[in-house]
């Protein structure tokens, strides 16, 4: 047997030391996992800036720290950071922590990929997993790329609708070429506007679509806009529908928006990096019924589905055109002269070029649940959305923003006692400032996390996310008490 | 003590159980990296698609599979993979596995960020690394957003570039703008001209440069380039200067650029994504002399510095364009009235909105390593790579493309024996086919693994990268005597 060349951390002469350190840190990280999931610890510990600097040397040193100043460094930060998989953290749409997702990220933290020669396992399983999601979208045949999240994949999909109608724009530019211009719900994601500000085809080119009562885009809007733009000159393409939208959890009529591209001829996209994950429910994915008239998807297993950050898809519906629209000829990473079929390579449907890998966390949690542990996770957040209403509902001081909720997002005021009895002008001038006045005091409390924003006309309100599989009934029951309590002296 | 909730994988009761199965993949991992430093052990066991289909199950099951099985899933994932971590994997820019880096990698898993409120360690972490690496680059002041990849980095540096010398294109587009143009060496990274098309700016308005005989771009060229294109009513605005090149590392002349970019008033970008881990070293940073004059600068800890991938940076030298050129006024998610300092907010400074975790394992592996630990790091793979060329001349049937290659990549060919009395129409005819069949075999013995590519018009040649900390000269002398001994039969 031949000498073995570690490449060992600087101060440190062998294989046990180093196996050693690996070790106290998987020690250090099963302890946070599990207090991570005591609801008796907090969810922070909040400094501010100033302070935090205080409490904890960043600095580069000139010369190297030992292994044990290492550890005492990843102690340091996991005791000062936010418990994003605590149960009661319910401030953003990617919560909780799936182990097996997080031992899938573990193992690939060593990977990377973009071609079948470095990366076999890899790509198969990335075929094998598109295909599956292609056919749960409800198409027969597509294409996809992973890629690092939904603004990204957003982009990749507004590009291809953009080569696939006007293929002189990736050689020659935009700018002699008509005015392009997308729409979007006034509820989408801001990433549809900055696509379209990356890609030349101008922000103000985006036009939000105005929304009905419950955040869903009005499809007679968008056909009087479609038509206005073209009669003023501008050229549509392209428009996004939203499935699942950030504040309010709101449903685009998809087969409406369907009617219309068809009618006007142009690409249909669905965001559904939120609401894609409710494909996986029998029970509840009439309400993305549509979504397989779409050209393309972008659809985020690391919200719904659990996957730890990054998992991003986009879906092309049609074969080759993700290829045709991102491939460069970079014959020096891409060779054809390979000794296997280089169809299976990747790498130049890609806008990057070595990617991380995020597939492996996601099939192999996957496995762990299979379609069936899929329903049950996805029903079961759906019932504790629907708990957590009706529990809003009966106590007192609580207004919903939306009612009925129609996923997982429920937004809502809370109205403390000395606010009840005002008129509706004061009242709403006043309640601006209470959510943010009660998130700064749940924030120094550090029991609980729950994001809040306005909208439009309305002051602000909580958006409270339902996505963590640890959150049960009594941590719902929690945050209203604890609301509650804070607003005591407000 | 209250109840504890888990979020366990299905088929899964209790917290031993799942602690049981995380240490079980830890224990894999542990084995795994071991063997991946032994060099008795294969680079790969090649097996081609279609076999590889029969090796591994990769389907997603109805009913969840067990915690036995999905450990058995990670180890023939594991065995059927290419050991992109091996010492004598030389195969691609980014390679070796540095323990301290998948620590961190490991520790972030967990962790995600984008404001302060949710991520604050790791936001100061962030402040104090961009500080460091702005400093040496040479700037006094600049910011800098961590993106997935040198892709990325490159089109934030690009869209940035647009934003300053034309701010209406955000928000009107390029439709009624003069035809913009961009200029990159003919050797520098496809993800320029991907850049330029995703714009909207136009591949074929993306200028390649003439280079030199060693792979640098030629000053005289692009000035008379530049020139020509305004004659021809295009708008020149941006200009790419590669420090250290995909395939012969070659290093563009940063000062004459920079004279140019100045008397023509274009943005001068450097794409040091590669080479930019040499300002690590006190004795070669000489060779980027002049990056401190760039306006924005693409630096990928994940390709010298060793970071696990992804780690990229885009610097961009002015305050503030990042954030003007990027944000979309995304007021749902970047609150204004937060109980904190919001300028540590940096959500809006990125066209991403969730963002993976990149910065814990650098700043972890830069803590082990110190400022001096690197300079001696980068300092050995630089003599590394000067022992491999010296033998390389001093063994016969080897020839050197670029001579003497000034980074670590080293470029050459095996002539073998039945090819050297050839004339040189029939030789290089000849040698074309000689690499692929060489690595054809080489992957068939798996023990170690190079990559080749043609260029313009010279025959396909091996590039060899040395960037992974564990190699050694008899790794380098094992290489030489396997390609003689493969070429046999040539």
């Amino acid at each position: 047997m031949q000498e073995q060349a570690y490449i060992l951390p600087q101060n440190t002469s062998n294989w046990r030391h180093t196996e050693g350190f690996l070790k106290a840190i998987i020690e250090i990280l099963l302890k946070y996992i599990k207090d991570e999931n005591d609801r008796s610890e907090k969810v922070l510990d909040f400094h501010h800036p100033s302070d935090m600097q205080t409490l904890i040397d960043l600095t580069i040193p000139d010369d190297p720290f030992d292994l044990q100043h290492l550890i005492e460094d990843c102690k340091r930060v996991l005791r000062l950071g936010v418990r994003t998989g605590h149960p009661r953290f319910f401030n953003q749409i990617s919560c909780g922590l799936d182990l097996v997702s997080m031992a899938g990220e573990w193992l690939t933290a060593t990977h990377f990929r973009f071609t079948y020669e470095i990366a076999p396992v890899y790509i198969l399983m990335e075929k094998e997993v598109i295909s599956r999601m292609v056919s749960i979208i409800g198409w027969e045949h597509g294409d996809a790329i992973f890629a690092p999240g939904g603004a990204i994949s957003n982009l990749y999909a507004m590009n291809a609708a953009r080569h696939y109608r006007f293929p002189r724009i990736k050689p020659l530019g935009q700018s002699d070429q008509p005015t392009l211009c997308v729409f979007t719900s006034e509820d989408s994601h801001y990433s549809i506007k900055s696509a379209a500000a990356v890609m030349g085809i101008g922000a103000d080119n985006c036009f939000n679509i105005q929304t009905d009562q419950a955040g869903r885009m009005i499809p007679e809007a968008l056909e009087e806009k479609i038509i206005q733009c073209k009669q003023e000159g501008l050229m549509p393409f392209f428009v996004c529908a939203t499935a699942g939208t950030t504040v309010y959890g709101a449903w685009d009529p998809l087969h409406s928006i369907a009617d219309i591209c068809q009618r006007h001829k142009l690409w249909f996209h669905v965001d559904a990096a939120w609401g894609g994950g409710l494909l996986l429910s029998p029970e509840h994915r009439h309400r993305l019924s549509g979504i397989e008239r779409a050209k393309s998807v972008t659809w985020n297993p690391h919200k719904l589905m659990g996957a730890l950050l990054q998992c991003s898809a986009c879906f092309i519906k049609q074969d080759g055109l993700l290829f045709q629209t991102n491939q460069m000829s970079a014959d020096y990473l891409f060779q054809q002269d390979k000794p296997y079929d280089v169809s299976y390579d990747t790498g130049d449907k890609a806008m990057q070029c070595g990617r991380h890998n995020d597939i492996f966390k996601l099939w192999l949690m996957w496995r762990s649940k299979g379609m069936e542990g899929y329903r049950t996770q996805v029903n079961r957040l759906m019932d504790l959305a629907a708990y957590f209403t009706a529990q809003l509902k009966a106590t007192e001081g609580f207004e919903l923003v939306i009612d009925p909720p129609e996923f997982l997002n429920i937004c809502f005021w809370y109205i403390p006692p000395s606010l009840r009895t005002l008129n509706p002008v004061e009242k709403k001038a006043r309640l601006e400032k209470i959510a943010p006045k009660i998130k700064a005091k749940m924030m120094e409390r550090g029991t609980t996390m729950v994001g809040y924003q306005p909208d439009k006309q309305l002051p602000n309100f909580f958006r409270m996310i339902i996505s963590n599989q640890a959150i049960t009934n009594e941590d719902l029951d929690f945050l209203i008490k604890e609301i509650i309590e804070i607003s005591k002296d407000l």
